[in-house]
This record gives structure tokens, sequence and C-alpha cells, in this order.
């Protein structure tokens, strides 16, 4: 059996190493948003491709669920006692080495496709992971900078300023994938989406994890032709985790299993796994309710179990 | 005062170390070897810049004489990891920090010069120091890969891969510095031999430091001008420390005292100091028999002192 799942970081890698342990021989392709992606100290970090290789490869911090076990800082002091700046990225000493042999890669003329897959010889995730594309699709966000009652000073940052420095405190007036009308699918994408017999939709964050990926072009429409089962990141009307409402309330979705659903829509999505007490209703959308808290290795499986069963009755 | 001082590595920092102490007052330029410095995992390695750097500024590991103290090897091992090359090459986690941030103000366009000078404000090394070129000159050596009795396979290597790799055990069969011919001083090294009343060559490796520095067009020129104080890295035949005698031996120097200042020359060199047992007798070169083994920061101090001494001597 072929799968392909999309991802972003944390909550998509769980949901992948639940998908291994439910279907140990299938085949499994995982396109991995690269909307977070970021030039810091002038080295190129992937932080959802990372996530995922660490996690499936065994080497996450598995009480963060990003970076590595065991991790030291020495790298990150020193660079702040020279001042560099930012001083709000959290990089690991063993998570530079895996930037510097990305940025090192990338500057010798290799696409980050084939960057991924040297990296991934090591880490062995037990999927084919994929970039969503090669090219420079970045996520920014727009704030407003102004104070109470005075114009809008408009500003777009990077969404890892938004994220992580600002905590996404700040509300977000718009998400803009830079880049995106340009993108391409990288290699491999749209093949492994044509030969799956189901895709999957993890609890990965809606707008700035999947709905990055599918705004590159010939991604979603290769999609619409398959058996599309999600997982709804929203539960009781929060997040399971993340700040996935943030990023809802800046594009006018609200934070539902509901809204969510009608966000990727029955064009993409045949079948939608909420939680139980929630409720989803959209016509063309099979909805089940299951326990959907990844608290171990088990409980993700049991998720990708029942997305896999609805795949089977709906195809 | 005025001095500037060439510095090569370990031997040129300590020397300098000293060289404070003996003239607190004084101020003090130092012209770093650059010929030693190399691209690896696409950071720019400063060896002989940064061990001046961390020496001065109370950084260096005391013991080993290069590197950072309370050094830790997080990022090498990863990289091993990961299968990259070379392995033979010692970089810790403290010290890859100052390599990211150089290669980072390098790959926006400041010149070595200006690199240095911001990494010197965090160190503070109570000296100025400057490359001897921000051009790449880079120090490649020779050697002869045939079998006994084959004919001749010469093949150049960076500096780095016969003195680290090979620790020196194949001949040097010619040391070349390549873009020699085109490099230019860094910016104030010239204006600081103009207004210098005392230069001194520390005990460094006279091929592969001071020899390097006087390679670049207008250095050594400049220096003839000028009372110049050298300390002899050859103590009773052999150098004081590291492998300075494979270096002389390849471009046909004999291990002495008496080579060294033949090498260097009546032109350039005004005094020398000499260990007490050894001889020296070139005309026009003042020569004094001193001890010469640095054990600590006074004994070091003492030979500066000396230097100074017999530079006001001459003068």
């Amino acid at each position: 059996m072929h799968i392909v799942s999309l991802a972003g970081g944390i909550g998509g890698a769980r949901f992948l190493r639940g998908l291994k342990a439910a279907a140990p021989d299938a085949e499994i392709t995982v396109i991995g948003n690269t909307g977070d992606d970021i030039n810091l100290y002038g080295l190129r970090i992937c932080p959802d491709l990372d996530t995922v290789m660490y996690t499936l490869g065994g080497g996450i911090h598995e009480e963060q669920g990003w970076g590595r076990t065991g991790e030291t800082f020495a790298v990150k002091e020193e660079l702040a006692a020279y001042g560099v700046e930012p001083q709000w990225f959290g990089l690991g000493d063993r998570d530079f080495a895996t930037h510097i042999v990305r940025t090192q890669m990338l500057g010798a003329g290799y696409p980050l496709s084939a960057v991924t897959r040297a990296l991934c010889d090591r880490w062995r995730p037990g999927v084919t992971l994929l970039p969503m594309t090669d090219d420079r699709a970045e996520t920014h966000v727009v704030i407003d900078e102004s104070a109470d009652g005075s114009p809008p000073r408009r500003k777009a940052i990077h969404f890892q300023e938004w994220w992580v420095r600002l905590r996404a405190s700040v509300p977000a007036q718009a998400i803009i994938l830079v880049g995106a009308d340009d993108a391409k699918p990288a290699p491999g994408v749209l093949d492994a989406i044509a030969q799956a017999d189901v895709v999957l939709l993890p609890p990965s964050n809606p707008v700035v994890s999947i709905g990055t990926i599918l705004q590159i072009p010939g991604i979603r429409s290769a999609l619409e032709e398959k058996t599309v089962i999600g997982v709804s990141p929203i539960v009781g009307g929060a997040p399971v985790r993340g700040m996935a409402d943030a990023c809802l309330t800046a594009i006018g979705v609200e934070t539902t299993a509901q809204a969510v659903a009608e966000l990727y829509g029955p064009s993409l999505l045949d079948g939608w796994l909420i939680a139980e007490g929630d409720e989803t209703n959209v016509a063309g959308i099979a909805t089940r309710p299951r326990p959907l808290i990844m608290h171990d290795v088990e409980s993700a499986a049991e998720i990708a179990r029942a997305a896999l069963e609805l795949a089977e009755e709906l195809r």
C-alpha cells in the first residue's frame, strides 16, 4: 500500500510515528512543510523537515517535541556572547550540525530534496521524506505595529519571528506564502500523490503547515483526485497543541473541527476524524469521532488505523 | 611607543601575551598569518588569528595552546555521524560559533580585517589584530605520493592537510603561498609598520607563519625600513614547539638559529635573540643569547623585554 501524508512539525511527526506502527508494510511518502524555513547565522534551517526526520529517526527530544535529545547549547551561547542576533531562536549544538551540512550542500548546488535525502541517509526515518518544494516559498505574517487609535502601521515579518519571538501574541492580519506562485512541487511529490492509495492530513496546523503545502501550485489539485482523510487538529474548540487558533483567526476561520473541515472543503477531504464530543457536518465529507489525543506511539497508531479504516470504507 | 609584531599561532600568541606584560603602555599592532586559513564545512576558519585572539582575550585552552577552554565537541561528532569529511580537523562547539559569525560577515561582504575587528570587539585582546591581507593567499604543500622507485607523482595539498592530517610526516617538496602575487596588505598594515618604533618577529614558524606574512607584496620592504628584532624559534637545533624543522627542510634551510637568521637576512633583521648555547654569526645582525623557553607569561615577558632592550640599543 502506498500512503502519502502531508506534515508540519510536532503534531505531524508524532502522527507519522503512529502511522508507521499502524501500517508497518506500507510505503509512506511524507510531503513536508518548508514554509517555516529560515536563514539564521548564514545557515538554512528547515524546522518541520528536521522534526519529522529526528522524530522518525529516533533523535528527537521527546518531551519538547522538537530539537535533538541530549542537546547542548554552546554555539548559541557563544553567538550571544558575540552579540549576534536573533537570540530568540533556540538551536542546539547537535542541531547546528544538521544545518551546517544542509547549508554546505545547498551552497554546492544540491536542491533541498537531494539534501533532505542525504540527511535521511543517516536518520533512516522509514519513510520517503520530501520537501513540498525545492523553491523558496516562505511564510510571512502581516502585523500592525501602531498604537491604539493611531493609523495602522503594517509590517510583514517572517513566520518564525511571529511564532517564536512574539509567541503569536500580536494578531496576524494576514498570513502570506511569499514565492508560492512561482514554486513547483519538489521532484517526486506529484508522482507519490499519483501512486497513493490514500492521502492523510495529520493534525498539523491547517493554516501554516497543511495550508502552506496546499498552496504550492499543482499539489492541491493532485490531492483532489485521491481519497484524502484528515485528522482534526482542533479538539473541543481549541488546538490539540500549538497556536493554530491564532492562525485560523488571521484568515477568518473559527477554531472548530467544523470550520477546519470547511476550510479544507469536500473537494479535498473525503473523510474527517474528529474528537469525541465534537461535531462536523459538511456535505461530501464522511466524519467519524475518535479519541484524538496522541499520548504515545500507540494512541497515535490508533488514530492512524482509524484514518486508514475510513479510507478503506470510502474507497 | 608603537610596536608591530608579526604572529603565527601558539608561539606567537604566547610571546604576545608576554609582550603585553612587558610593555603595558605600548600600542601594539599584530599582523597575523592567514596563509593557514581554510574553508571547512562551508565555514571560513582562521586558525592563527583565532589563536592570538583567544590567547590574548582569555579564552584559549591553556594546555593545548589552541581552541577554546571548556570546549565540547557535539557539532564535530554530529558531522562525523553524517559522514561529512574531513574528520581530521578538530573544531569545538565554541570555536564553531566564531567561524559561523566570521562566515556570515564575509558572506555579507565585509573584508576579513573588518570581521576580525568585530570578533575582537568581544575578545578585547588589548592589541590591534590585523590579518596580513584581506585577499585569499593560501599555503599549499607539494608532496610526492609515488611509491619508492616509481616515477614521482606530485600533488599540492592545503597546508592544514599536510600539517594536521599527515602531521608533516610526508616530506614537503615545496611550500607555496597560492595567490601571494595578487594579495595586498590588509588596511592598516603598512600604516602600522610606518608608525612602528620597533618590529618584533616572535618565535613563530619562520616558513609558514612569518615567512608567509613576508611574502605579501609590500610588507617585507616596509619592514626593512624599521628596527626589527627576531626571536629564534630554534633552540639547540630543534624547534621550541611544532614541526618547523619539516618546513625548513622543505625550503632547504637547516634547523639552526644561524640558518633562520640567514633566511630572514640582515636586510630585514637588525637584532636576533637566540638561546643560550646557540650561536649565530651574520654580518649586520646583532645577536644576544637569552633563555628562550616560554614556560609562562613571565618568562615570555622576559623574552619580550630582552627584544625591546636590544631594539633600544640598536635604534
